[in-house]
């Protein structure tokens, strides 16, 4: 494996390197060179190539990347060459906007159980994917295999939930409820957190403001 | 002000902060100390002191911290003491989630309208603001001072989207779209990926099993 003793911060570019590379696929583009690559991902060149060094280069000097083959290497690196059984847990709209993405399910992320409280959700289907009553939760993550739960539930019960769910097996939790959980070792937590990007845009708009003094 | 020269590290995290001393006001806790907000943040106290430090501290040694206060400051210090006129473009279930997140409100970020281009969607309302024609969005964000706007449109529409609104004076944009704007002084941009975030969590799930040896 190429990935021993990389750093999260590598790890964490990785999935902007693989859509930029994806873009590039999908134009037809063969061959980017890193300083290409630098202009459109606003990085230095340097820093792709650094970056890139880490899992064997695939860079030839002088040629650039292939960009398939480098979109390919690094989808293997962040797992995407395998499927995932994901279960989304709440069918409101932020879980039915999961459900209906569709190039989740390109890149190995398979829906297969939704599950909800809400009596008037439960038997409904979205894109072919059944709405189950929360209270069959447990006995489906017991007996399936589960990689990802993705949480879309009120705050108030998402970390009792969250631990549930690591107790029965599940492997991974993509939370969306603004809180950060603590939880036992075999399980890894990944958090979408709205508000505190929401956040982060008002500092930015009320710094560039006081700065330009605009309005 | 107090936000001169602090690095972009300390603001990323202010929010997380502001969260944490949310959760603590909602539960009356009155003071805490740096260690005991260490532990429930699960970074050093080290950390905290230095972060607070950057405005003015806010503790008084072996007092900690005055829980509202530091509340309030690090809320005028994100911008949540003004308001933010919010428009949501894109009225699918990821708009719909936005528009009922009764949290965002409550932080000053009020939704004056939702654009769409689905006539079967044009007129409806959600939580009491009316979903609109796109072909009325210039004409909107011309005539109104737009803090932010909300694009949850498909890819393909986001960029020139993105472009055109800055052109009509929109200040920040907070995308769902997988894509980097490149837009001109005056915007600013902050995005949810969302499917960058799937993949680090499958990256994870693969480096745990790998690790573990697990199934």
């Amino acid at each position: 494996m190429y990935d021993k003793g990389i750093s999260l911060a590598v790890i964490k570019r990785l999935p902007r390197y693989y859509r930029y590379l994806g873009d590039l696929l999908e134009n037809d583009v063969v061959r980017i060179s890193s300083k290409e690559l630098s202009e459109k991902m606003n990085v230095t060149a340097s820093q792709i190539r650094q970056d890139l060094n880490n899992f064997g280069g695939f860079g030839q000097q002088g040629y650039g990347y292939n960009v398939e083959y480098l979109h390919g290497e690094i989808g293997k690196i962040l797992g995407l060459d395998k499927k995932y059984n994901v279960i989304i847990i709440g069918a409101g709209n932020l879980g039915q906007a999961i459900a209906n993405y569709p190039d989740f399910e390109r890149r190995g992320f398979v829906i297969s159980r939704i599950f909800d409280v809400n009596p008037k959700l439960i038997g409904m289907s979205i894109r072919g994917v059944e709405i189950c009553d929360v209270d069959g939760l447990e006995d489906y993550v017991r007996n399936n295999y589960v990689h990802i739960a993705a949480l879309t539930v009120p705050k108030a019960k998402a970390a009792q939930l969250a631990g549930d769910l690591a107790e029965w097996g599940v492997k991974g939790i993509w939370n969306f409820a603004p809180i950060d959980f603590h939880l036992p070792k075999g399980v890894v937590v990944e958090t979408v957190h709205l508000s505190d990007s929401l956040m982060r845009l008002s500092y930015s708009i009320k710094a560039m403001e006081e700065a330009g003094g605009a309005n």
